[in-house]
């Protein structure tokens, strides 16, 4: 049986040793190479990030699988047994332009449920918590449920690109969405963007690829605290696939689906 | 004879305690009014922190001029002497939806002549300050000039609205922009991206339409730091009036305007 308060524990060492790891870094320089999509910047401290997890999770848990973006962990076709989803820095981008806007990104699954998701801000030093039917945390403070929103009240996670030619989505099916809610905002890491859709920061979030290391963990909060996670067609996401992601509050999220996303289906 | 060194230490002053008095209003409730557009909240603290700048700079600058948004400052036509134009709270969404992403911004002008910039990024408690001829600090950190990049690396701050159908520009001008670029993010407070471009977050910034207390004080930043500060067309910023705002990197906002804002002209 799974001792989850000693796994708990264990992560959140784990999780702020890696954060103070990195903003030990950026007082040295960075050694920046760039993976086969130039959109795709890798650094020593990502890969350094990920093998200190994966190392770690071998060490105490040999039976548990583990998925990562850098390749550190293992190949499995399926969910069964606990299996660690980690992004050990997403929004590299950011990370490397920035210094900020950046997350590590961690959802444990057992078999096919969420169990607990951890997205840490690193330079915020924000740890978004979420503990399947006990709640969500920011740090100490308990999140509270998202309650619905109008569309016109609503600040919505949605990047400029998705609104011109490009391959994913046609562009002109969310410039309506666009124009009618508050505002947009961008800010070029996934596992953020969710952990601001959990702490009200924003309202909804929508992209158009992610892999299961960018979602894993925020799906797991978003869904704790009531607000609706699936993919752009309005289906549940498995966390073994790439994915169109689509996560907002209750009643905004069915009124998106609704009014804007199907509304030429 | 204006005492700068002096006027510069009462402005640190002042933006500190100002910054201080909005930490502490998170932990009371904001009492939100709404102003004619929806799209611009005001807050009793933004009003606030306008009245306490006004009548710090009346009681010690008596004969100086004031442009706020808010509207406790003056009335007049023309930069003549020293102006303040002041943002109390640029990003007054963000404010209240996100505690976080919002500035304060002060640009002090002798004649037309940009002479002391202040960007204070009140919760990283991050102030960004130029002084023109002298450099730009972002807090005791002195930044270097402006780099050229290319577009194809370049991450820039660009709302989705400018790409979808509007009322300031045709949405096709900027959509191969979006799409050439490495990444467009977006923040929604106009003095947060400008600050962002002169400390080398993001390597340019365009928007529709500005007031001048959004750009007065990084317009100063960033022509400090060789950068380039133009309206859409690539003409110089009037700080009385309202514009179009577009900056960037030095040779990365010639292409930007030669190769996209200007290729159907």
């Amino acid at each position: 049986m799974t001792n989850w308060t000693e796994l708990d524990q264990n992560v959140r060492t784990w999780i702020h040793e890696a954060g103070e790891r990195i903003r030990q870094s950026f007082k040295t320089e960075l050694n920046i190479k760039t993976k086969s999509n130039r959109n795709d910047l890798v650094t020593d401290m990502d890969e350094a990030t990920e093998r200190y997890f994966t190392e770690n999770i071998r060490t105490h848990y040999p039976d548990h699988q583990i998925l990562g973006e850098e390749g550190y962990g293992d190949d499995f076709k399926e969910l069964s047994g606990i299996t660690w989803i980690i992004d050990p820095i997403d929004g590299t981008m950011n990370f490397v332009h920035q210094q900020r806007n950046f997350a590590i990104s961690i959802g444990i699954y057992d078999g096919d449920e969420g169990e607990l998701g951890y997205i840490y801000d690193v330079v915020h030093d924000e740890l978004y918590f979420a503990n399947k039917g006990k709640g969500v945390y920011m740090n100490d403070v308990k999140l509270p449920k998202l309650d619905p929103v109008p569309v016109e009240d609503a600040i919505v996670a949605l990047n400029a690109l998705w609104v011109t030619k490009n391959k994913r989505i046609d562009s002109s099916i969310l410039a309506p969405l666009v124009q009618d809610v508050r505002g947009t905002r961008s800010y070029g890491s996934a596992a953020m963007e969710l952990a601001y859709v959990a702490s009200g920061r924003l309202d909804a979030y929508l992209t158009m690829r992610l892999a299961p290391w960018d979602f894993a963990a925020g799906k797991i909060m978003i869904e704790e605290l009531g607000g609706v996670v699936t993919d752009l067609d309005g289906n549940p996401l498995n966390p073994l696939n790439k994915s169109s992601v689509f996560v907002g509050k209750p009643g905004l999220h069915e009124t998106i689906l609704t009014d804007y996303l199907h509304r030429n289906k």
